[in-house]
């Protein structure tokens, strides 16, 4: 449940874990250990990218995702060892150059394809670099260049806020010089392709990052992993880190469930991501956070038909109500398996996660305690 | 308490340690701080070696301590500086050289003596290499390897699984060769040796391994350290940290409390070892388990009677009953002194420890913990 972890406020003493009717989770709660995850360190609030990193066991300080790859991966494009890919907004700018809003309206999805499609045919090399652009969601799409001695160290093309011209990009390092000039002329050649149009007629790009270099949670754990998420950034996430996406068509947690039982005899790990919850938290919408648990809390039963070894509940990041927004917080975390040994608590809360055997520990700690829970390792030492 | 954490499950929602009637234990935790510790990490399950070396502060990942030196010290075999120890097993070979059976039908100690008698006159020296060979428990005896140019980098004389040969031991090092030659010669040795016997007719060697080079307690705290442990294994772990080992004839917890009693005047830190709760653990026997717990506890009086100034009670990794194994659960700990700070829990258990004022922390910082209760740190700073 993304963005799971809350805090109480005056308004809502209760957190909205706390306020949800989640017969479901208090089953497992029963027999669960308890505890509380910290996903990079004490006060510092992860973006989407680190909090995962760590809950699939990665080191979310020392790997670093650039927002261009998680773009890039989340909409099906293929990076390869070299790419540089950036996010793309579609943008408006007013006659003298000034950007007067950074979301061109929020155009919608269609009218993004025709644009991309026709930025394509115009923009396949520019100065011998190669581009390959993909559609998003609304006004949003991702860019890869691809060629010789590109790199990713180049500032955004992005002014952040409205009333100001885009800057150019720039180079932060010496071989920096020919990804900045691909995606100057990139930029100057959508403008004016884009002259007619009154909405998207530029485009702002940011994040340039190249696609590090992972081992696979098969490399790290033996693990056959799976991805059953909705949103591209989670499954393009899950891609880099070597799982197989799974097909969640009609979508929604009913499509996922389907995806879910239509494989399970094929992983031996499912990554199973419900983005409701944070959404209501960025929202600071407290009905709708605890909408989001009840609701996921409902579909556990199907979730768990088959029966997993081991079953862990947590969390990405908090995304409090009242904060609206990610934060610090350590996101409370259940583990259910035959051998975790159960603290006998009857609910799962962000407080009696504060009391269990887990105690309150570093996120990216919770992939050995599944593989532990599994009895997939062996014993260290004589 | 060996292997003293435990998990409850269905069969026993409580555990060994909350079932069991500890009046004495309870007493001490009124007033004692509480907490769980981590031996090697979330998920790690440590063998013994590993769990003491971080009960008595050293980093268990760091400090590795092969089978075959733990096995040596056990058995009371000075190791020198460059000597190479392995264990060694009795087997039987069929006539092709087949091993049939990988523990020799788990001939009696007393044979075990006789044959290694045997062979220890007849393998003084091997190619210039000086063998020195101890009877153990059962089939098992230790075997220490003494010369210039040894090294432990070499590979197990044992195929794990009978049906197979014994493989010979290969150098995994380039220095390794001398030693590799020696317990080859030593495997024909006992094989031509011991042709005539019925089950006890080879031997199996492994985990050969070199006396670690670590700071002793004394030279690390400052204590005088007392091991008070009725089992080979924990008294040569104690030997290799500095402890000088009391002898605690005739055995048993009986033993080890007149130790205790005739020795605590001489010694500013007691290591006091009961293998009882970890025995019943492995076995898988909660009433045993519950019962090693009842007797320790009601020995706690006179091991206590000298009152001193901090008791800590935990153990070295938890071995739960429904798992019949060691595992990585943290195990259960109480700080006792003056100055500690009592959580004000009547019970000592997994659950009280769960939220007691130590927290769940590495095993390797109980030591400091005692040490500031003992009120022998000094500030840091200014």
């Amino acid at each position: 449940m993304d963005g799971l972890g809350d805090i109480p406020s005056r308004e809502h003493p209760a957190t909205p874990l706390e306020a949800a009717r989640t017969p479901h989770l208090d089953e497992l709660a029963r027999e669960a250990s308890l505890g509380r995850l910290l996903p990079v360190g004490p006060g510092i609030t992860p973006g989407s990218g680190p909090g995962h990193l760590a809950l699939f066991g990665y080191d979310p300080i020392g790997v670093q995702i650039g927002r261009g790859v998680l773009e890039a991966v989340g909409l099906d494009m293929k990076l390869e060892a070299g790419d540089v890919a950036a996010r793309g907004n579609f943008c408006t700018l007013d006659p003298s150059g000034i950007v007067t809003d950074r979301r061109a309206g929020r155009i919608e999805t269609e009218k993004t394809r025709v644009l991309c499609a026709r930025i394509q045919t115009e923009c396949e090399r520019l100065d011998g670099v190669k581009v390959v652009i993909q559609p998003g969601m609304s006004h949003r799409f991702a860019i890869v260049f691809r060629g010789k001695g590109l790199s990713d160290e180049v500032t955004d093309m992005d002014p952040q806020k409205e009333g100001r011209a885009i800057p150019p990009a720039r180079p932060l390092a010496a071989g920096a010089a020919r990804t900045a000039r691909a995606a100057n002329l990139f930029s100057r050649r959508v403008q004016a392709l884009l002259k007619g149009e009154s909405r998207a007629n530029a485009a702002l790009l940011r994040g340039f990052s190249k696609r590090p270099d992972l081992p696979s949670l098969t490399d790290r754990f033996r693990l056959k992993a799976a991805c059953v998420a909705s949103y591209p950034m989670y499954r393009g996430l899950a891609r880099l880190l070597g799982m197989e996406i799974l097909d969640v068509t009609p979508g929604g947690l009913d499509g996922q469930c389907v995806a879910l039982d239509r494989n399970r005899d094929r992983y031996t790990f499912f990554y199973f991501h419900w983005k409701a919850t944070d959404q209501a938290g960025e929202d600071g919408n407290f009905e709708a956070k605890v909408r989001a648990i009840e609701t996921l809390d409902g579909a556990l039963p199907r979730i768990l038909e088959w029966k997993p070894d081991v079953v862990a509940v947590t969390g990405d990041h908090s995304s409090p109500v009242p904060l609206k927004a990610h934060s610090w917080h350590p996101v409370p975390a259940l583990i259910w398996s035959r051998w975790g040994g159960g603290d006998g608590q009857g609910r799962f809360s962000e407080r009696t996660c504060n009391s269990g055997s887990l105690g309150i520990f570093a996120m990216k700690d919770l992939m050995p305690l599944l593989l532990a829970n599994a009895l997939k390792l062996k014993k260290f030492g004589a």
